[in-house]
């Protein structure tokens, strides 16, 4: 099967992002959200971000602090033994609390041909509430009738959750607050009703039995779920053995609902599949690609911040064809074609 | 606070249970739902049991399986040192893959004077679906209207999550699916709607970050359930250090919402404290005792299956009293009295 990367590849570096202050570097612009509107490809960038190092010995994060409504900086020193600063995006203190090295907020970029983005500097939508306290991740955008719900993964002490905004314009955006209680992420809301239920793809984290695989959930109201299912299991010495998330709005075709999503194995490498999934019932699998589509080849995404990642969280689909915009290495956003034919024809084994 | 202990405790252990076969034993009977129904006092008895131990060198355990829709022995030898055996409660593969060592199923027990039960022998309610193959555990009881609504946890290979059934008449049974996906556990449903929306407390355990804390939901309907808020930590150093989850369908008092909740700590030593919500909105906690009020002492709380545990899922408040029935080590269920003055007054430290 035929994967189209864009020339221009990587289309949005971290170099092409105004930070939040000279205080501060942008170390990653990756893992968009995806819609159009108002006839531009829109993506929803997840911008993460981190203080300049000062070369003083501490390593500084910045936190949400809802008493004070606004950002601050926590800073933990480098030479401290009992710190765990081994995982790069990650800082484990000895009590096992954890917080992350680089703070993400969302901005907005639009363009007419699909490659060119003309990227709302500085406007960022950031973290507002305890619940997001460490940043906001990796949204998906579904819209219904006229209203985009934008539904994003949210990280603080308390664990990760999927919260859910909406927005007509993509100027003013209302909070519906927290969809998914910890852990959750991965959220898609499918584009319609199906029996006249909103539905979803989510995906728990569980932290006994069960692994990070993806869920199909149903709800009256896009607010609460319920009706939870399990779809979708990592499959044993795979490319998808260790976790699989939805990583598309679920895309309607005469054969079903097409799905990409992502998977990784032991060595954290993550990778592009598809599955079928039957119309009326999505709960049923009607197929499973055996292997990615896309998957980890060129320079940006090998060598990047965390090497070795392609993943999505949207797309745009134009006739037979799905540009998926996909973070490259946790660092920068890129650009591949499929055919939905072709995907479909793999699926089906045509 | 004076906690008078029922002086024919345990009044139910297992050898009071007739067990599905002659091949099996009764091990635990424990942690019970509690309600008045037709004024009696009910119990939904979790009935732990396992099939008899051969003397052929390997350990069998009861999965559901849903293929043939029945329960199916798997066996593993004792002497493989790639399985782990440690926990009593667990069996652990070399892949991680988990079993439970017993296979959870509830049975109805009802008693005219709170002490002395009639139990309907045989008539278990078994897991059903793939959702529940590894057991059925812990319920909770709270009656909306003319109609009993029981949540409890449910384990399999995906994880462990929250199903819901009703009755009306507690011979029949309706199904109403995975209301809480994995990891969940401890969700008590409120006996009013607050509000205008349906409440529960529910417990997710978290993957990374988080711990095993207690979250309030809303729903329009039981079925789907949203607007999570974290409501309550764990506290270092104290009793309920590493895990807490709700142990009562909240009882309503003209202070606010009373919850009896119950904390372990580093040990796996669970003991019930109590917390006071507001009562028009529960996601305030106005109060929070420092230390149990109910903790293991007697030596059928102290010496059980898994010792030190004192676990509660529901009580009868009669009146000024609550009436708690709760499993002593995973074993037997006791039951306790406890004065809802004096709770509330060791809460509100008057």
């Amino acid at each position: 099967m035929k994967v189209k990367r864009e020339k221009k590849n990587p289309i949005i570096r971290p170099a092409d992002i105004v930070p939040f202050s000279d205080d501060f570097e942008v170390i990653g612009v990756f893992n968009p959200g995806v819609t159009l509107f108002r006839g531009k490809v829109l993506l929803f960038l997840r911008v993460a971000q981190r203080p300049k190092d000062r070369k003083d010995g501490y390593l500084r994060v910045p936190v949400y602090n809802e008493t004070t409504k606004s950002m601050e900086i926590v800073k933990f020193e480098k030479n401290d033994k009992t710190i765990d600063f081994s995982d790069k995006r990650v800082i484990v203190m000895p009590d096992g609390k954890r917080f992350l090295t680089s703070y993400s907020s969302f901005l907005v970029a639009t363009s007419e041909n699909g490659v060119d983005f003309d990227i709302r500097q500085g406007k960022y939508i950031t973290p507002s509430c305890p619940e997001e306290s460490f940043g906001i991740e990796d949204a998906r955008i579904t819209k219904l009738e006229d209203t985009y719900y934008i539904n994003y993964s949210a990280a603080s002490e308390q664990g990760i959750v999927t919260n859910l905004i909406c927005t007509k314009d993509f100027e003013t955006f209302e909070r519906m607050g927290t969809v998914m209680y910890p852990d959750n992420k991965d959220m898609s809301i499918f584009p319609e009703k199906v029996g006249g239920k909103y539905l979803a793809l989510h995906r728990p984290s569980t932290s006994e039995f069960g692994k990070p695989e993806i869920w199909l959930a149903q709800s009256p109201d896009l607010l609460c779920w319920g009706n939870h299912k399990h779809l979708m299991s990592v499959r044993e010495g795979k490319w998808d053995e260790t976790r699989i998330g939805s990583s598309s709005v679920p895309i309607r075709t005469e054969q079903g609902w097409l799905e990409i999503y992502h998977g990784a194995d032991r060595n954290n490498r993550y990778c592009l599949g598809a599955v079928l999934l039957d119309e009326k019932d999505p709960s049923r699998v009607l197929a499973r690609l055996e292997e990615p589509f896309l998957f980890p080849e060129e320079k940006y995404e090998k060598e990047g911040f965390f090497k070795d990642v392609v993943f999505a969280c949207g797309n745009v689909v134009r006739g037979d064809e799905i540009d998926i915009y996909y973070g490259a290495s946790d660092e920068f956003v890129a650009k591949a074609t499929v055919s939905v034919r072709e995907l479909l024809d793999a699926l089906l084994k045509k």
